[in-house]
């Protein structure tokens, strides 16, 4: 029997996210410990009278933290938290969360079967042997790592996506690279969103209190017309838009598409904020120049990171952006943590000087091209006629927009029960709900994890739309009478 | 010759912080190459038509951040930034720059010469060999590293800092730790801090636009008849006090007055948030008890760290306060940067269970001792008379008031030109300017650098009060003609 608290229904904090908070605090204070099964969503929302969509929509949080795990036909399991065992507590199996899930479509970061743990021993030993290594433990420059911020930087000289005139910054992530220009450019002013949007950037602006308008995505991105239209109607400051490989859509801007964005928000005097941290996972096609590369005005924020192509719990992303800009943001980075975690930054400099990143990077490409395939190939053979998906050519994530009769949410707590998870539309939605969306992402998974995952999905969607077209038949039916 | 924009005089940025946040970047983006000799203050106070305390406050910043360093009679050099050799670039010698400092008063960090290398490298071999190695560094959670954090708070419930209610959650550091609390319970309320206060602190709730009230320090901390009267004017919400050691005074508060200021506190119900960074440091003396620890209502917040006692270069802190509150942290936690970085969490961690940091720290505590002798001992013999300086038992720094007739400000250029730097009292003033104060802070020299930094310090106070009161006797000579 769970020890759930009332929830508030008047807290602005929606009820899933309240019973999110709960169950997670549960399960790290080890009050439930690893390898509890969680109620059913059915047994879970009788208990405490809740709806089960809700409960859903809990779990799927929580499977997207790592804290539980879907197992075909059995429920879900906590997989994360502390041991019972102290001494083992540093000793969780790497391998076991994988073997554990079954089919959890709801995370999009790299699948820890790909980490290249030798590799990456072979770097810390090569960093904490080095004549370095006591000024990386000495505080250190706001700014970021020198050596790292002058690798970096080089490279996007190189690359063309940095100006004599832009500088650089270390970030403990992308995450904090949109915070810390919310709190040092975004502040008062309406911000231009893709709708649907990766919610930690919505977030951000949201709580801040900016207004927040979003501009539909489709397989090509950002839908311009309606930018064209939105940019002249709001007159926004600031625009957010991820061009490779976007999160949740999948989609990315041809390049045309991208000198538009740049010519329209140009002429309106809009900064944009470019998210590239999917970019270097391009699986298919040529690599499309970034709006950074292609703004002669030097003016665009391009954000990118090594968590996605390396690892996540290392928190390093980094900002490129005009000097004056870096130099504000240092100084907000400042007062919010000092500076990033030292001994990461020159641990994946090494990692990356040393070429085994871009080794590593390779072995990210086939494997996620063989992903993306196997989603591909999946969504075509299992879902109901008249269902949509996006046709990414990298990074994580697809998008599903099934038959408008159904509805994403309602269906995930059938999908649970069955060991599957994905992440409903709503958590994406900026102002355009889509109860039919859902993001499907494929990289955490091995492909026949994806084809067995995307056979059940398609079982319960296509189930739910006969039901549903039968219910239609019978009102006709009974019309009739 | 130096390439300084014109500075601007209207910005609410202060010249000396305009003029360090050039220099910085000169350094870092290596315009100004490891090395070279920077301007004596005189010289570019002429070139740029500033001040010379301008001048001295920004070189002051520099070498706080490590980027400049003194030389006895020679001048500064530029410390840190990027080498000429790229592939050298993380070879930067560890040992150079504490050869290089001669006298450098202005950094509240341990030395590097302290730093337990081999023991650190032992430890990341452990970490990254250990079968948890694939979970570090997948993406964590936003209230830290599980292990860490249940290791953490089973050592706060040993030493009866946590309570039954409370929870922890793992910050980057104890700035984060203070922007979460002040992004989460800060906002629009009035905060009460220690003045003379550790900068840090200051900033982020001033650039909130919190009407801060300093409370004078003393060498038993904060002023509890002023304090009290000052509750019961201001109704604050908040309360920052470092009942130990506490930066910059070195002062600590004793039982009593502990226990006083959570009598005021509670009767008024103000929340205490005790910055406690520096309380592994005691050198002399019995440890007192912390307020956490007296507080019957569990309401106070506890902020602790590595940085001081071990690594400053990994930034893991952590807040032992109220669960709900922890809750509402880690949502703010997860807007800010997802979370703390895993790696050093996971280091850190082991370091701290396999006795290693314990040991580091009693190797800590000795040297502390030792400096810290050094440093009360030099005080007596070569500051001039009429020198008021605090004992401080424990921690990194101490806190002189010289004879009122001196400027601690107006001094630093004649003392950085001999190679002597220290950090002026303006720093740190929240509502009550010390012109005569200044922060010695001891912990990162040898003593035999506090003795020739004291001695020289000595000389250039005891000539300055001796000119002024030349001066004065002159005026009152003049007076009787």
């Amino acid at each position: 029997m769970l020890a759930i608290a009332p929830l508030n229904s008047r807290d602005k904090t929606p009820l899933f996210r309240q019973l999110h908070a709960q169950l997670k605090e549960l399960i790290e204070s080890g009050a439930l410990a690893r390898g509890t099964r969680l109620p059913a969503t059915r047994e879970l929302a009788g208990t405490i009278g809740l709806n089960r969509t809700t409960i859903s929509a809990a779990y799927a949080l929580l499977e997207s933290d790592g804290l539980i795990t879907g197992h075909v036909g059995r429920g879900s399991f906590v997989a994360g938290g502390p041991l019972t065992d102290v001494r083992g507590s540093e000793m969780r199996g790497s391998g076991e969360r994988g073997s554990l899930d079954s089919a959890s479509f709801s995370r999009s970061r790299p699948s820890e079967l790909l980490f290249p743990l030798e590799e990456f021993r072979k770097t810390c030993s090569e960093v904490i042997a080095s004549d370095d290594a006591a000024s990386i433990l000495q505080l250190g420059s706001p700014s970021g790592y020198p050596p790292l911020r002058r690798y970096l930087l080089e490279q996007a000289r190189a690359e063309g996506v940095a100006r004599d005139s832009d500088d650089i910054l270390i970030t403990s992530g992308c995450q904090q690279a949109f915070d810390l220009l919310q709190r040092t450019i975004g502040l008062g002013t309406p911000v231009l969103m893709e709708d649907p949007v990766y919610p930690g950037a919505r977030s951000v602006f949201e709580r801040a209190g900016a207004r927040l308008i979003g501009v539909p995505v489709g397989g090509d991105g950002m839908d311009l017309e309606i930018l064209e239209r939105t940019i002249a109607r709001e007159r926004p400051l600031l625009l957010c838009v991820t061009p490779n490989f976007q999160n949740p859509t999948g989609s990315s801007m041809p390049l045309g598409a991208r000198k538009s964005l740049l010519r329209m928000t140009q002429a309106a005097g809009v900064i944009v904020i470019e998210n590239d941290i999917y970019g270097a996972l391009a699986y298919e096609g040529e690599p499309i120049p970034a709006i950074k590369h292609l703004d002669q005005s030097g003016e665009t924020i391009l954000l990118r990171s090594f968590s996605k192509v390396a690892f996540p719990g290392l928190r390093v992303g980094w900002v490129i952006a005009p000097r004056p800009l870096i130099e504000r943001l240092a100084e907000t980075k400042q007062w919010s943590d000092l500076h990033t975690d030292q001994l990461s930054q020159a641990v994946l400099l090494r990692f990356a000087e040393s070429g085994r990143l871009e080794q590593h990077r390779r072995r990210m490409l086939v494997a996620g091209r063989e992903r993306l395939e196997a989603a591909l190939e999946a969504c075509g053979t299992h879902l109901p006629a008249g269902t949509k998906f996006t046709r990414p050519r990298g990074g994580m994530s697809l998008w599903v927009e099934l038959p408008p009769a159904l509805d994403a949410a309602e269906l995930l707590p059938r999908a649970e029960r069955e060991g599957v998870t994905y992440l409903p539309g709503r958590f994406f939605a900026v102002s355009r709900p889509q109860p039919n969306g859902l993001r499907l992402s494929f990289a955490g998974m091995t492909p026949e994890e994806i084809r067995s995952g995307l056979a059940v999905l398609g079982r319960i969607f296509r189930e739910e739309l006969e039901r549903v077209r039968a219910h239609v038949r019978l009102g006709e039916a009974a019309a009739l009478v």
